[in-house]
């Protein structure tokens, strides 16, 4: 007797988390510092908020079902951002609008892969990816990072069996933080045409790497849509979280099978939330470029002030996009650690063990820290709060 | 070598069905009758655009994650809705609000289902019922109903395997029209209790029922929420399609394993659209009764009128809801027919194909006209369109 699908995967780390907070009081003296989750706090820009309204005021479309794939608008318009920010040249019909990046990655493993079939993720792993492949009973196969978190492609050929179907890629990196380089995006690019699998790569969080220009250059590659599945979230740049925009770029004809899930699942992306996306594209480059100045600043006090940490063993192993990835000096397991910060130092991140299988010992030993709603001073507290810690 | 999900299911009947229309120009003394979609194709009423606009411009939270089962405004007006409905009581644990009622389906199989597990459907069946099973990797048990267009219970249970985890019907039914009465309900809940079943009761369309009061009395047994699972959509009642707003009514430990399909593929539905409905809720019940009102008036004209057509040999299988449920009299496929009323009729509905199995000879004689978007004069057109087609 098979097991139901969700009885094959765990509970949401945010969901279980949240619970960790209940019951808990925070004192105005030590407020919490919540760090577990990657999303903005404040809301989209006026202008944007204003656009969404005056859709539903006057908009009749943004109230009826849409195209499947999305809405032409948008589609053609991240068709032509993806074009520039990539150096590439895109079509709209390469571009589909999902109900989030969540259910982009389900939609490409809905099109990629059957019962167990396998899938190469690096570890730590983005754990809604591990999930979803949990629930479409295709086995994870994971692939650990090495010391500057940085998966390694002859290590994943090894990897591969007849059943491989995809080695998917998160850059910059949920939850190391690790801006993947170029050449090693190319490598796994090469790896995965050379062996007719799919490279996923995951871009959520392309508006804030650190480096200039196209972060890597395989949209330039000819046929590039037969390999490769970009992933994007329009959550993070535009703060869209509770509107659940996020896109894909591949071929056509893999966005025709795509199709079939997305339908059944969600039928559209919802309109207005797409209208959102479209503003922003149109009119935040200027707003977005200051926010991700921001971002890097927050990224580089978590460089200048990880001393603290330092000097009573704590390492700093990736730190990028959102991200701070660290390895703690407890003799504990970092579930523990975590649920004691929370009713101890009123501070809430999520264990490594969220983002490892459960027999990798790394797991124990790790925390993220999802740092881009902490400023500053904030991330000074953090780090005194943390370096407190006695065990 | 397994073969990907989506290939293991069809292009889904709105997909497809669209493309027909491409390319044919319709005139302007015949343009196009479209009964293909259970689509409102005007926009809510002035109130609802007005509280989602407000929403977008002054409330925070419009635009941020929310709790992945719902938000708990929404839930608790729901519990309290269907209580007054169901002559019931529920409370908002008993509640999830998903991205539309497809995903709500997809959620209750996730949660209910492993590879190689049975549900039992009626057959004609609601497509993205069989294309969501297909998908999963869940074989669809097809239930054929009778005379009445009604599933025989004692039939149900000679189908019964120890695989089977679910029969799942839709009330008033998708494509067929058919209000399925108290008593036969009754009977598949007994059925689904005693055999350890889940019966999911998909009532989309249930603010269009014909019937006063509480269409069937399942909610009133003790621990109801163990045996149903019962699927809503406000996408018809309140014209918010484009929202993708749907909800789930069980027991709160079946939706806590629903919370882990959900987050992980929309991580949570969207908050305007959330608003939009509980606004709904609040302030539109006599604008709703005002629309089944009118829907039961077009159902009404689809009797009076149907005459014209069973003169020609066609014949009214099933009418309600919004849907219209017909045999042809002519000796082709109906798909075919279904392309030709396209360019020589301007006539665009869905063959009985797309709704059986392919092995099915029912599929190849009938249609499905979904008339909700047609009034009167739309419908006695129509029926001259069909009466006037000669093979």
């Amino acid at each position: 007797m098979s097991l139901p699908r969700t009885a094959a995967t765990f509970i949401s780390p945010i969901v279980e988390s949240r619970r960790w907070l209940e019951g808990v009081h925070f004192s105005a003296e030590q407020p919490l510092i919540n760090v577990s989750q990657a999303a903005p706090i404040d809301p989209p820009p006026q202008g944007l908020r204003q656009a969404i309204a005056q859709a539903a005021l006057n908009d009749d479309s943004a109230h009826l079902y849409g195209p499947v794939l999305g809405r032409l608008d948008l589609r053609t318009a991240l068709a032509s951002q993806i074009s520039k920010h990539y150096a590439a040249r895109l079509t709209s019909d390469q571009i589909a609008i999902t109900s989030g990046c969540n259910q982009a990655f389900a939609a490409a493993i809905a099109s990629l892969c059957g019962e167990g079939d396998e899938v190469i993720i690096p570890t730590p792993w983005y754990f809604n990816h591990k999930m979803w492949l949990d629930l479409a009973g295709v086995a994870a196969c994971p692939l650990p990072v090495g010391a500057e978190m940085l998966p390694d492609v002859q290590h994943a050929e090894a990897l591969i069996t007849p059943r491989t179907r995809a080695i998917a890629l998160v850059s910059p990196n949920n939850p190391c933080g690790t801006e993947y380089p170029a050449p090693l995006l190319r490598a796994f690019y090469e790896l995965a045409k050379s062996r007719g699998l799919k490279l996923i790569l995951d871009e959520t969080y392309r508006d804030f790497d650190s480096r200039t220009g196209a972060p890597h250059d395989l949209m330039q590659s000819e046929s590039w849509d037969h390999t490769l599945i970009h992933l994007y979230s329009f959550s993070k740049a535009y703060r869209l979280t509770g509107h659940r925009v996020g896109a894909i770029a591949t071929s056509p004809a893999r966005l025709s099978e795509m199709e079939k899930f997305l339908d059944t699942v969600t039928i559209c992306p919802n309109q207005l939330g797409q209208i959102g996306a479209l503003w922003g594209i149109e009119n935040l480059s200027d707003w977005l470029a200051a926010e991700r100045a921001e971002i890097l600043d927050r990224r580089a006090a978590i460089h200048e002030s990880f001393g603290i940490l330092a000097e009573r063993g704590w390492k700093l192993l990736g730190c990028g996009a959102y991200f701070a990835y660290v390895e703690h000096p407890f003799d504990a397991p970092s579930e523990q650690i975590a649920r004691d910060l929370v009713t101890q130092s009123s501070v809430l991140m999520l264990p490594g063990s969220m983002f490892l299988p459960v027999d990798d010992p790394a797991g124990e030993r790790q925390f993220r820290i999802a740092f881009a709603n902490v400023d500053r001073p904030g991330i000074t507290e953090l780090f005194h709060r943390l370096a407190a810690v006695q065990r």
